[in-house]
């Protein structure tokens, strides 16, 4: 690509295609960008399948993620649904909705994070498609394989099950906080705003120990295993001292004004994963044991209904 | 859903699932809308997968198309994709970013459209996700099954070969382009914009009968044509005696002082099918010989070189 160039000179035809024809294919890719459709293994005779959108403004912002910041985003927030149904992802397709005057090397720098992004979980990115529109749309959709498991869903969790989490939750919530008030630090918290980085590997080990329910938490801890409670027909109490708050966090909080508990409990975008295991099951290692599940039905945090915010919605205005 | 809802106060949670759970799912799903994703029939240990995005104001207007029509036509264009590569659609996956304040039941009759063209190929909407984004967009992912057999792919073509049409062309961008002068008649021209009627079956026909080289019209056949010439390093020619202007067109086309013969050469939305059969092979049901395949390089026009325009870019303004 020209390095001067917008889309708009450029043209749409396999943008794509073309900015990530060239990186390298894992042999699960049968027949890659470029046609009008791709071939990705399934080798178990079925495939998952999930799709995710981010759009500028609303899930990111230009002057706070750098293009390859957004790919990886945009590619984490699909693979660690695929890791969450106990799956490996094999493939993401890509597709961007963009502004004319957007520079091409925008464009090539979101295919290079949506490539590293898979490539760090041996997938790749197999096709696309990019069309003119004014306001910057990215949506991912993500392929994955069962090797030959049943998928893990919302709804296995039964009482006496132990609530597990793998993974961060709360400091990309931090991040935010820490950007929308105009500051660009502490780097660890924008960090993890700008580049999540999920426990795809947990979502297969879990797997393979026996879990019940899991769930990308993506919407923020509580919100999300309100889905585990409500499609198992449980209720499941949070129990927050196992979830203490990590020093960069308490300190930016503080320094806010902000209460970092409810970044812990109701921040999204780290794509943790949460999950019920079997009360006898030994915890895969990056699990920790965060909460119990019983009969009832609901979610509460140390054994108390939970009156701060449960997590995020797009479409409620703030 | 409440009828006088809007996104903004439903918030999004689900509301692609919730409107497309209830719905019938074929034997090739095997989970369902609901869970973090979706889990789909491979029964040949391989899938075919498509992305396409369209744009309020680029792709469809509210005020030319139902949401209903609009969810067809997201649909189609993708189910079309997955025909060219000779498959069968097996499931389609939505996303949709939208305003607060459009009506929920527009999202309602955008996935009924959805639901209503994959049902009509056999397949169904098994997942989504919908988010608050100023500008409407609709991005679908279709998935499909080769049944076994290799992907026809838009490189195969030879000398020789016979270039054959399945489906219409031009009908789209006649109906397009009576919308643009305010006229919203004649009907079969404005319906073949809202609502594009790709010949799904065909494109597994062709696979059957040996074909080696097919794509979707969805840029203008001259354009995607060309896409053939390329990747298979050969020559077409295209014999426009065999493509007459129909009543209607010639009609609608010297009311507005447009030529019909652009529409034809040039118009995408239709989403007919192009493809490159061996000289010998009995063409099937559906398709019609439109020319030539030989030595050499790019795109003529009863044997000239055309100098109208070739097809769609969204990119590039007109």
């Amino acid at each position: 690509l020209e390095r001067s160039s917008t889309l708009g000179e450029l043209g749409e035809f396999g943008l794509i295609a073309r900015v990530t024809a060239e990186r390298h294919q894992p042999a699960a890719t049968l027949l890659g960008p470029g046609d009008d459709a791709a071939v990705v293994a399934a080798a178990d005779g079925r495939v998952v399948a999930c799709t995710d959108v981010l759009v500028e403004g609303v899930h990111f912002r230009l002057d706070w993620s750098t293009a390859e910041q957004v790919g990886r985003k945009a590619a984490a927030a699909n693979l660690a649904d695929i890791a969450s149904m106990g799956a490996r992802p094999t493939a993401l397709l890509a597709a961007v909705a963009a502004p004319q005057d957007l520079p091409a090397e925008w464009l090539e720098g979101l295919a290079s994070g949506l490539a590293a992004e898979a490539a760090a979980v041996g997938a790749a990115v197999v096709g696309g498609d990019t069309t003119r529109g004014e306001l910057l749309t990215v949506t991912v959709t993500a392929l994955g394989d069962l090797e030959g498991r049943e998928p893990v869903t919302r709804s296995g969790a039964k009482p006496g099950d132990v609530l597990a989490l793998a993974g961060r939750i709360g400091w990309a919530a931090g991040g935010l906080n820490v950007l929308s008030r105009g500051f660009r630090s502490p780097g660890a918290l924008v960090g993890a705003y700008r580049r999540p980085q999920p426990p795809y590997a947990a979502g297969r080990d879990a797997a393979l120990m026996g879990v019940r329910a899991m769930i990308d938490v993506s919407d923020g801890l509580l919100a999300d295993v309100g889905h585990i409670a409500d499609d198992s027909g449980v209720a499941i109490d949070v129990d927050t001292t196992a979830l203490p708050v990590p020093e960069p966090m308490r300190n930016a909080a503080e320094a806010l004004g902000a209460d970092a508990r409810n970044w812990l409990l109701s921040g999204g975008e780290d794509h943790a994963l949460a999950a019920a295991f079997p009360p006898d099951v030994l915890l895969p290692e990056g699990w920790r044991r965060i909460g119990t599940v019983s009969e009832g039905a609901g979610v509460t945090v140390d054994g108390h209904r939970w009156t701060g915010p449960t997590g995020w919605d797009h479409f409620v205005k703030e």
